[in-house]
């Protein structure tokens, strides 16, 4: 039987022959004929690579007690007959107990490597994800970085991106939030200025002293609807609702959770009586914690790298819509090949926070992109990335 | 744009002034390459047609108070660009009230072929069945019908079949029950042992006065496991767990639908003391209906004619996974059609009671078989069948 690269030979032959360039059949909107019944590639297998990748934030970024200028990555690629998948685990430092650390995604990925080598057929997703999931309790951003590759993969090989696989309408997704940092007034409205011009919906990182005079910064420069993030930091259900409330005059359109997510009780109170829709983020991080958020939020953020990766996520959308919940999705720092995996899901999300691309000075990929304010999905297959160099 | 058909005959002509006959490629294993980035056939428009098809049951069909000998049956099929999906409405008269019927389902096709005619994508299948679905509170069978063409079609597009595109491996695929009907012994015994060499789990029907009586004729000619059907026969809790205990005992693997579906208390009573899995059936219609099933039964029964079908089957089958539940899947009386519909998902569940194309005398389609007892998926795209005749 010949093989892909034959196969496409031999059409480059042909098509030379015949003075008809292979770029133009690119071009084309050709399909393949109904005819390709099996595309497992017999006989073929995957070979997963990885190397840390460290980013380069644009900005130093500042959250209380600590600062830096840089994120720890891990990029994956995974090679099957031909066609290579990327994916890419970010490991933020003050997330690291949840999505692991650099040394331990490291060992976990060389584990990885030997399931991998042993399937000769990534579409059985399903399998390959839940022995890669069973080797560790922790290292979800590892698994993500595995199922993201995989997905890529997978779609290369369908030749469609996965909005479409997904039944999706690209023209669906929403405006991404972009994040406002705390700062002194005079710099918050420059920075807010800039902004106002490149997106539609603003977000704030509150739950502290100042968070009332942050938003009025906001307000005197742009009436723009604002995100806001309480990061767990009102004390108790009196002052969350308060908070809210206010907000809500402010134009404020949602909030991520704004108390610590052990207050059940509170959070239950404060959902119920709160105007603006209230979502879930560190209260919940994979597919099991999403029945339990039914009550306590309206709504949950879902996260590849907290959340193991696309197909879990997907799962997760899945059944908060089942439950009448609301749904947004966000992302670390990380290059367009995460942000660009995550956005696959945006047509089906009613918030999206995808600004993790635009924080980052060395981006690999170029990916989903931000026009307008909106998210703009590429129509190029799997996760829609290229990459923009070799490795350096 | 040179068009899919332009694209083939291009190809056509390649071939043939190389020597290379288009059938070589068609066996091959050649991939399209991943350059095939947009695949949406821009310009191209779908269109549906619909035709009545009387199932001929190859028995006659009798449960308490009626037989009969037909199942009326309405065939859809939606065209796009040169490739055809096939759906079907199944509507055995007993369940009307919950599919619809032949004349509403008609009614209702009717208006779906306004909306499809409207759309340029078929991968846009979010939106296209969410306006389906709001065109009337009923017609599931006809609601299914459309959603099988449609993945049928979305699949032959991707050159994959569902269960791939959904990450799943066939070899997973279970064996299918099939039902012995309620008979005089000698006739159970004849209809037990022609089965037992075709099927490696039977199913069977109780929920009346000769319960006891039936299992044991079955388990005089054949020890197989037996999975039970009580059609809310059974009154109350005490009944229903004596009889699930006695079954136990008797190698039966599983009981559906024990006692009426309102009597919640005593299902969730009867599932916490019952050794065997308790399937909801008549309980459960919709992915909607899935949250409350929790605690009540160990799992649910999916039917695509019940539940509008394949993409609210799978998210049911998500959820209720999400939820700890069990699942199996099974169907009407239905051509292949349906029932490789239904298979695609097979590979996912516990248990299959997908049988249906087995007691038709006038399939119109070869797809899923039944090899050695087991549900075996065909590699072909899409649902996975092929017409065997045209319309008579």
């Amino acid at each position: 039987m010949p093989s892909r690269k034959e196969f496409l030979k031999t059409m480059a032959c042909l098509a030379a022959g015949a003075g008809l360039g292979l770029d133009v059949m690119a071009r084309s909107n050709a399909r393949p004929a109904p005819f390709h019944i099996n595309r497992s590639g017999m006989g073929a297998r995957m070979k997963m690579r990885f190397f840390p990748y460290e980013l380069k934030l644009r900005h130093v970024f500042t959250v209380a007690s600590y600062s830096r200028s840089t994120t720890p990555d891990i990029q994956v690629e995974i090679e099957y007959d031909g066609v290579t998948g990327y994916g890419e685990a970010s490991m933020p430092p003050y997330l690291q107990h949840e999505l692991g650390s650099p040394e331990s995604v490291t060992a976990f990925l060389k584990k990885v490597q030997g399931i991998i080598g042993g399937f000769d057929d990534p579409f059985k997703l399903e399998e390959i994800l839940a022995r890669i999931d069973s080797l560790s309790d922790g290292d979800a951003a590892g698994k993500a970085a595995v199922d993201i590759a995989l997905h890529d993969l997978a779609g290369k090989l369908l030749g469609a991106p996965w909005f479409r696989i997904w039944g999706l309408d690209k023209d669906k997704a929403p405006s991404t939030t972009f994040t406002i940092g705390i700062d002194k007034p005079e710099v918050v409205r420059e920075k807010t200025r800039e902004c106002a011009g490149r997106f539609n919906i603003l977000k704030v990182k509150l739950g502290g002293e100042d968070d009332k005079r942050m938003i009025e910064t906001i307000r005197s420069v742009t009436e723009l609807p604002i995100a806001v993030d309480a990061n767990q930091g009102w004390a108790d259900r009196r002052q969350a609702l308060d908070m809210i409330l206010w907000l809500k005059d402010q134009g404020v359109m949602m909030v991520e959770q704004p108390m610590p997510k052990q207050r059940y009780d509170d959070m239950a109170w404060v959902t119920q009586h709160s105007p603006l829709p209230v979502f879930a983020d560190e209260a919940v991080q994979r597919l099991a914690d999403v029945p339990s958020m039914k009550g306590l939020y309206s709504g949950i953020n879902i996260k590849l790298m907290k959340c193991t990766g696309m197909r879990e996520a997907w799962k997760m959308l899945t059944l908060a819509r089942a439950l009448g919940m609301k749904v947004m999705v966000g992302c670390m720092t990380e290059t367009s090949c995460a942000c660009s995996a995550a956005a696959q899901l945006s047509p089906a999300v009613d918030f999206a926070d995808l600004d993790g691309n635009l924080l980052i000075a060395n981006d690999r990929f170029r990916g989903m992109e931000v026009v307008g304010g909106k998210i703009t999905l590429p129509d190029r297959p799997g996760i829609g990335v290229e990459l923009l160099e070799e490795r350096k």
